[in-house]
């Protein structure tokens, strides 16, 4: 499986998933573990921030940030350059703001520029969406200049990290990311069914003066606020084993080393897109330096179908790779190389693989 | 663990936990093992509806079931008898709905009559919310007489069955339910992680003909007929190692055939009653028959606290029972023997321990 997100699961991980269950709601142990679990997320995100886990898919963490962070009628800027980008603009809609989208290509991203423009324009803006990764088309933002420009205008930033945390740099508190958003099948190389969302003291802010309540009991931040954060009450039964094993997750990345994990990626990902272009493909990003290092989008040669490149990598090499969607479907393949399947070794199958799908395919 | 959800989960289930992943995505494989799944729930719950499973807890089908049947201003029907009826009605209030309540105290459950007279006075309600076993009180309501009742006032009816699903009968389209709920973690024995949510044409139909739309994304019921249910695209990754280990949940569920479980559950709770009874506790709930087999709560005898007996519980005989909530904290002890706990030779141990802790706390 090298698709980005969901990867493998170290083995290690996956005994931790058929680990006898602790009962999440009043056993000590299973409190002392998520507890754990938050402060090594924080440690990777590079937040002191308040830091809980939805029990559910990381779109839950996106949808629950927006409902929380805006209210009918606010506007809302929304920083775009693929298809989570978009999404994000989608729901500033449904929860009623005023979406002010800063756009570009699928093959590009916003600069900096861009958004301070937007922002001179549109000084009533307080909020800010932002995706670090796009998965779908395989680029990554400068988060760094956009958290500074966001900063700049004293803006509240809820930045999509899901196919960053633990496989490139995102200091969410140094790049000024008031609302961290992320999920366990990405880097973090854990099984799917869990998301994790920081929340700053200006966010709690926030949310505390807004005039309309949150619908979903689900989404909404301040029951964790008053029920986890402050009486230690989960506000549902938490998914013990995911939980377990996530746990176990971020203690093979701690163990490893953040930085050692960075260079990983970094190595992995430039081998990927290197010897991919020496066997003819183009990169989909349109340069280099934004292409990520957690996952590879390339463009299918004319006269390949995506479906039999797919399926023959599949059956001929028992690999899986992925397709991309909405209006990159059947445009593109995605190669995942983050977190566990961020590995040199694994990376040089797949291109072997590749390489050899793509002659017999001709 | 003797706690009514999470229960102990059996060791072929955690086995299944630990496989390695198939990607929810793109493999045809798990494709398969979902639809396998919805069938067999289906056949346990006794329903053709639509069926399907959130990434989330059961809290989350609630939720979205609320979000979806109701719109501001509808006129509502909360029957309630217990902490998730109350639940109910305020999930009603959070979507701007008119919640019209008919309520019992804690220790008794609504009678078909009550809600047949709350019905003829408010004829303008097409919603009702039902609860069909109060798991924090442990009473059971009679969910095929109250079925009818609102079958024939044409209302749709939303059941919670989160504790009953798998554990006694439901039956969900002889009486009349619209939609169900359910989650892995309670008879199913599965860990916790996942949601069930069944719907009925009657409801999508109500549900096409919404003026306004659901603000969350995740909780939309529309784009899983959309996605899923259409396009057989999944709104966002699946819990792919939840779903294989309920997928087994299911298959011993279906072994051992459905009617010997139900029966299991009956003589187990019947066992922890009357034995608990013996020992010279109490019931929680008013009378015999309105006690759910899935669940027993006694009351605390006067001069022990909850915490103590529990605590005790714990340190002398390794058993994890539960306390309850909100204004039942403190009060109660809860038994849980549902799913894979519903074994004789379990509760035997659990009623020794409790007798040998209530002896030596006098």
């Amino acid at each position: 499986m090298f698709t980005p997100g969901p990867t493998d699961v170290h083995p290690v991980v996956l005994r931790a998933m058929a680990e006898p269950l602790i009962n999440p709601d009043i056993d000590v142990r299973f409190f002392k573990i998520y507890d754990s679990l938050c402060n090594k997320i924080r440690k990777v995100a590079g937040t002191k921030n308040s830091l809980f886990l939805f029990a559910g898919e990381g779109m839950v963490a996106l949808d629950s940030a927006v409902a929380n962070l805006v209210e009918p009628g606010d506007q809302v800027l929304s920083i775009s350059s693929g298809v989570f980008g978009d999404g994000f603009t989608d729901l500033i809609k449904n929860y009623r703001g005023k979406p002010v989208v800063v756009k570009s290509e699928y093959d590009d991203v916003v600069t900096p520029n861009q958004v301070d423009r937007a922002l001179e324009k549109n000084p009533r803006i307080r909020v800010a969406t932002f995706v670090h990764c796009e998965t779908p088309s395989g680029t990554i933002s400068p988060l760094r200049q956009i958290g500074k420009v966001c900063n700049d205008h004293d803006l509240l930033l809820i930045t999509d990290a899901v196919s960053t945390l633990a496989g490139v740099p995102v200091n969410a508190d140094k790049n000024h990311v008031d609302i961290c958003l992320g999920a366990s099948q990405k880097c973090f190389s854990s099984p799917p069914g869990l998301a994790i969302i920081s929340v700053s003291d200006r966010a709690w802010e926030r949310i505390k003066r807004r005039k309309t309540g949150v619908e979903s009991f689900y989404l909404d931040l301040k029951t964790w606020k008053n029920m986890w954060l402050k009486d230690r009450t989960f506000p549902y039964t938490q998914s013990t084993s995911e939980v377990v094993a996530l746990n176990k997750s971020l203690d093979l990345i701690l163990e490893e080393g953040l930085n050692s994990i960075y260079n990983r990626h970094s190595v992995v990902a430039e081998y990927v897109r290197s010897s991919c272009e020496k066997m003819g493909l183009n990169l989909f990003p349109k340069r280099q330096e934004i292409c990520s290092d957690t996952v590879t989008v390339l463009k299918i040669p004319s006269g390949i179908g995506e479906t039999k490149l797919r399926e023959r990598m599949r059956t001929k090499h028992g690999i899986i790779i992925a397709g991309s969607w909405g209006k990159l479907a059947g445009r593109v393949i995605r190669l995942g190389h983050m977190g566990y399947n961020a590995q040199k070794a694994k990376a040089e199958r797949v291109v072997e693989a590749l390489s050899e799908t793509l002659k017999s395919s001709k």
